[in-house]
């Protein structure tokens, strides 16, 4: 009691500052020990962070539609930029490149034909000669003449803009569920559909696609790709051999231009509404994809929305047919992008894991599932986490809601993608890094939380043993460069 | 090879099978085993519930402003109504009692008198005589003769009732930010501050408070009350012991007309704006209740607007008051109801379990805290989840994405409670039953849940063990019948 009188009793501040560190060591990054130089920036980045911070409005808080202008003003933004940030890891074949490009480049090019929808769409055709019509669509018009006619294109090609994009001033009364987002964001797929499969600009858009990744400061991208049919202007159709080699071509000839650039590699995907039998079919097709382009195929995984698709346990007997045969085709799955708990879809999780996929796609529900968000740490499994796309379509609305804020928290581990950055009008990965760092982790994230995601990226790709650990070695001499010149 | 070519390799569906029940057994209510009657409901249930989630417009996914009409028609709603429900244990002092009594009860009474403030809200008082003009107001009227004048009231009614909720058809607009819902928030509380204040008033709202919490299936309620000082009719102002009189002797009254109603207990409360030489006069009084009031006084918490106001850890000297002078002063404290990561009041959750805290009020930030989400579980110190108000003050949109899902999934300590049901127009507490229930559990939440909400209702209350003990045994009963009468 004399001891008490004399003193404040309460908690001991010091055992209440070992906590506080105890809990920053668990979080991604935490146990990474910055360097002097780095500490430096560390600490001027806290700072530009705070400001952000304490702004009338903090753009994780709001839809990126409204907040993009916001971010891009931000400097923890054009800092995030500059920052090399590895590899992408979570793309989409034909949501690489920004719009504009497909709009300005591709639809100017000779032969392009269009057609209005039913639906207030629009789609596009190369052809040599006058197209058959499509069901439930205009005749196909030449864009050349249509737009000799119109004179100023402006806002036919805005337009155009409009349908391949899901970019919107009120995203909330334009998108009131994830079915109508949904929705929009198939038929902004379907609109770009008949450009991309063009042969020529198949490979020119893959092509830009690592250029736009490339100025975004990343080196490596892993693609999930539908592989599907292209064409060419007499109608000839290619078959996925076709594709793959023009991939092939496509990266080698980017990496001989710019040879800090690492490359690029295929997950070959499919819509998940196929039946079991597809599925086989598909599955061996995957197989021997991966056996006659070892280089360039990194594995298989599924793609559409999965509260409407089939779980992965409906396609068990195909899953296994791998291992059946004792072939190696490695998984990486969408799992977990629903919030319908206890639901059959609900159980993908547990089924990517069972199946030993490589990585998990988005893992938006993991956190409401501790038993396979243990598996996933003990097979050391990581999220790809997409914080616009899971935004904008309608998973989550305050990103600070995000569950990767709790699993980053952890240490859980994660990389930081992008899904579909043409479709959100995002850069290749920098808005996403940018949501990322501020919305999951406000104050508490720092330089050694980025280092640790720009690490991850390369440690859970796809790449050989070898061929990683030298890619972290490049990253890690950028990375070093990015710290000095920031601070100067 | 051989074995692998007779059978089909991948996961072992009994495995799958133990990892589905091990994660069941995790959750709340997941070791809970029911009895064949229960077991009848539950089946019962999960239809119903299913029904809800196939729905075109799920509720919890939606603000509860839009989704009440919904709700109030879902079967599994009707069922959370039945349901004996045990305690409410975090309710504040004015905002028990559903609005339109105040209006059509209260403001009916003779001498009550309303202002016109120039922020377009309303002030009232009862007062014998004309009383004096308050700053920025208009000239008190006497309401009798208002009301005389205008014949037909019911616009001048409406108009009150919704400065005194914060209910509105369009809550997007109307409350783009937290600081926008706040401060009408606050406003709200001032209009009801007039009416609720008058010594008669105080003790008849307590009454009728208790009246509709036990409509709801309630047996017995803790109430963070300010304790502000009320007024007679001539202008006499009466302290905090006459109103711990007042809620002894409204307790006593209703538990005598209602046997099966268990009672009340008082946390008293005060603004965290205060400052440190207030807030050790704050305790001290705290400490002179809690020794005089031993029956109805429960103990000590802060309230206001956490993020604005001061963190936990600025009151550290009078927080350690009690501790100092071996005195023993429960705390109850809100913490974590806050998306500011890594700043100072996002160490509340710390601070209020290193000050021992008995409950966390809300707790919205701690699946973010590992750390001290271990503590709070080690101490089995539960939160008060309120999803309502946690929706309606803008800390998560989709009631799916708030962190309890992870929490529950986890089977950490919870129990459900309403905030300030009559500002959100939700009843007692079936309507955050519901979100809690289909929004955090989705599919995957039973009828074990529920039983273990309620239980833990009792189990965390501040009531002395042997009640305790009793109450959970009435309750138990209650629930049988509940099972019951629900089957037939
Ligand atoms: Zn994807
Ligand atoms: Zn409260």
């Amino acid at each position: 009691f004399l001891w008490c009188a004399s003193c404040n009793c309460g908690p001991d501040p010091r055992k209440r500052e070992a906590l506080i560190r105890l809990e920053a060591s668990r979080r991604t990054g935490g146990n990474i020990t910055l360097n002097e130089r780095e500490k430096l920036l560390d600490g001027k980045l806290q700072k530009l962070k705070q400001y952000d911070m304490e702004a009338r409005q903090f753009p994780p808080s709001m839809h990126f539609f409204k907040a993009k202008h916001l971010i891009d003003q931000s400097p923890v933004f054009s800092l995030l930029q500059k920052m090399p940030k590895g590899a992408a890891l979570h793309v989409h074949d034909f949501a690489m490149v920004g719009v504009d490009w497909l709009v300005k480049n591709v639809t100017y090019r000779e032969n392009c034909y269009v057609c209005f929808t039913d639906e207030q769409t629009v789609q596009f055709i190369f052809s040599s000669g006058q197209p058959a019509s499509h069901p439930r669509c205009s005749s196909w018009t030449l864009l050349r003449s249509l737009r000799e006619k119109i004179k100023n294109s402006t806002d036919l090609d805005n337009s155009f803009i409009r349908n391949l994009t899901l970019f919107t001033e009120d995203p909330d009364r334009a998108y009131p569920s994830q079915d109508t987002v949904w929705k929009r964001f198939e038929q902004a797929f379907l609109v770009a559909y008949g450009l991309v499969t063009y042969a020529p600009v198949f490979k020119d858009y893959l092509y830009e696609g690592l250029r736009q990744f490339y100025e975004d400061n990343i080196m490596y991208v892993e693609i999930r790709a539908l592989l599907p049919v292209t064409y060419e202007l007499d109608g000839k159709l290619n078959n996925k051999d076709w594709s793959m080699r023009a991939c092939q071509d496509v990266v080698k000839r980017f990496t001989a231009n710019y040879p800090d650039f690492l490359g690029a590699r295929v997950i070959f995907t499919i819509h998940r509404g196929i039946n079991a039998t597809e599925a086989v079919k598909t599955v061996e097709e995957a197989m021997t994809l991966h056996r006659n382009f070892p280089d360039i195929m990194a594995g298989f995984d599924f793609v559409g929305r999965e509260d409407l698709g089939r779980p992965l346990w409906y396609f068990k007997d195909a899953l296994s047919l791998p291992e059946d045969r004792g072939v190696n085709l490695p998984y990486f799955f969408h799992a977990g992008e629903t919030d319908s708990q206890g639901t059959d879809v609900d159980q993908n999780l547990m089924d990517a894991l069972l199946f030993n996929t490589t990585r998990i796609g988005h893992g938006f529900a993991l956190a409401r599932h501790p038993v396979v968000k243990e598996m996933s740490r003990k097979m050391d499994v990581p999220l790809e986490v997409c914080p616009i796309s899971n935004q904008v379509l309608k998973l989550v609305s305050d990103l600070r809601d995000h569950p990767a804020a709790v699993l980053m928290a952890e240490g859980h581990p994660v990389v930081i993608s992008s899904d579909d950055p043409a479709l959100f009008g995002a850069t290749a990965l920098s808005h996403d890094f940018y949501e990322a760092f501020m919305g999951f982790g406000g104050m508490s994230f720092n330089l050694g939380t980025l280092k640790e995601l720009v690490i991850n990226s390369l440690r859970y790709s796809s790449l050989p043993s070898e061929t990683k650990k030298k890619a972290i070695e490049v990253l890690l001499v950028k990375w070093d460069k990015f710290v000095s010149e920031s601070l100067s």
